[in-house]
């Protein structure tokens, strides 16, 4: 018997030196991945995954459109696994995403892409499970076993794979290399913990709040919603937060917690645009930036490593851990056992 | 001065007419459009569109995987109006939705799919609309003026459009004749207005709720889901019920409101287990559904008319829109008017 949580926050702290393993083991097969997708001429990325897994796909859709400028979609396996479509799937990538290997969808979505003539790639942390196989090509994160029901390190090691893939293809060895000060800032980043536990109390009864980010960092919006949620069972609402404007924030009342990823950027300024609607509601501002002016505006700010808008998610990703740990835990809840959920989920 | 939501309202029952009006009015430029398509080859769709719009897309993302065969993927406009990215759209048809036409981030997608060899299509209810000039090809619905902030008409007669694009695209003419029995199938399901009047007090001081679909009615619970924001000001909580069992179900606790749209069709089942599983948590269920076994399960059952599959989100989003009006004036708010929403946003 642990104590509750303890599992996770283990889990949350072994980032570091896991990116850096990962880093160390993944890059190379990366590499040649690569290499084989500018060779034979690919065009289309369709990347299939769920939950945790499903916001790091999120992540890898914007890596590469921005940088390797390859159309990049989500699949929706129901597509294949009900509705049994045959598409012609030739020029495309799929990248299936499953920590523990055992994704059923993901996993039939790989097998229909093989025979329809994609290239196939399984991203797991688990070398000997059925993803393994149902792939041609395997690239492995390096975590080690994780035991907490919320995924915390293979999702931030997933993130580096697939940023090296993402730039690699792409032959940007200069965005490729940025990736090896992550680990470092990551040490910084797991230093606002005192501070993140002194907020904690604060959100003792939030039942519901909005997390809102845009481009690159809108999984990082996703994947703190979902932390929250499974952990704290806080309704999630994330948003881009174009999306937000488009309908979502007529339910932003007068001290509603709006909690934004906003680090410099790209949308750093359209971010901003938002934040000052939402002041203007009389939102609460809980702001994750690495820039002043962000901080300053917020009721609890919480400041990000100096790190390329590109590895900012992984550091942003943390953070959301750390606040879904640490309300889990004053809200009495056990973040490494949340109600009706198990490590490993299996959909058709 | 109108009544609180009365605009909404007569909007609601204007739809089986405004599908009749856009089945006889676009079918015949969907043809030629669906012909070019065909004879160019084209492989790949990206839909761009926000709100409302978005999630016609998302139908239409599953239609044209389902029915056409082709990779669609909804398009995240950040990557062309925050990232620059130069992505090759030859062999892509870019279609973008807009019911005002003004969406300035779908129109400057738009723009760059042209630019970059793709060929490019317009779906709006505003004829004389800037995202008319943006496109090569313009499809309208006819939905005459829209005058509430949320959309209703505009969402039903686009999704009319999308069904029949999906299907001439894939020369089922069968399945695009199945369109034809909507508009009357609508009268039927707007037949219900007294029943969801009757039970809208129920839910006075709802605050949150899932929405939950798979498949072909996944934008349905979307689209509820942000009628219910917009209107209601309810946090929304739609999911894929795949992605709802992977994390999300950790929120539904004893009486949790979870809304299901569960109509027959090749999602049946799996939704079906899901039922199952919030029904273990002691969720309440309210289920719109043309299944006996689904409706007998429900604390609230809201029956659905007899259509195809295909057809069934045009009927279940009426059923969507009047539980988000009438909750939304036994609440005492005018949904008609949002607070902070005006009819047309614009988002780069």
């Amino acid at each position: 018997m642990t104590a509750p949580g303890s599992r996770m926050r283990a889990e949350i702290h072994e980032q570091p030196e896991a990116i850096q393993a990962t880093l160390e083991t993944a890059t190379p097969m990366v590499r040649d991945l690569a290499d084989r997708l500018r060779r034979e001429g690919v065009e289309y990325v369709l990347i299939v995954a769920r939950g945790t897994s499903d916001n790091a796909a999120l992540y890898g859709l914007y890596m590469f459109g921005a940088v390797t400028m390859k159309l990049a979609a989500t699949a929706a396996p129901s597509l294949l696994t009900c509705y049994d479509t045959q598409i012609n799937l030739r020029k495309t990538f799929v990248l299936g995403v499953s920590q523990s290997g055992k994704a059923t969808d993901v996993i039939e979505v790989l097998e229909a892409g093989r025979e329809r003539g994609a290239l196939t790639c399984a991203l797991t942390n688990t070398s000997d499970s059925p993803i393994c196989t149902a792939a041609e090509h395997v690239l492995l994160t390096h975590a080690h076993e994780e035991t907490a029901v919320a995924a915390t390190k293979t999702y931030t090691t997933a993130l580096v794979v697939l940023h090296q893939l993402a730039t690699l293809w792409a032959e940007r060895q200069d965005l490729a290399d940025q990736a090896q000060r992550v680990p470092e800032r990551l040490h910084e980043t797991l230093r606002l913990e005192p501070d993140i536990i002194d907020h904690a109390e604060r959100f003792r009864f939030m039942e519901t709040c909005h997390w809102l980010a845009r481009g690159l960092n809108f999984c990082t919006a996703k994947e703190a919603a979902l932390k929250m949620a499974e952990c704290c069972y806080v309704v999630p609402s994330p948003f881009s937060t174009a999306d937000f404007m488009h309908g979502p924030i007529a339910t932003t009342s007068f001290g509603f917690p709006c909690f934004f990823v906003n680090p410099l950027g790209r949308t750093y300024a359209a971010v901003g645009e938002v934040v000052a609607a939402v002041e203007a509601q009389g939102a609460e501002i809980i702001m994750l930036s690495n820039a002043d002016d962000m901080l300053q505006r917020a009721r609890i700010a919480l400041r990000l490593p100096d790190l390329p808008e590109e590895c900012s998610p992984m550091a942003a990703a943390v953070v959301g851990q750390l606040l879904a740990l640490y309300i889990a835990l004053e809200k009495g809840l056990d973040p490494d056992q949340p109600r009706g959920l198990h490590k490993v989920t299996q959909t058709l």
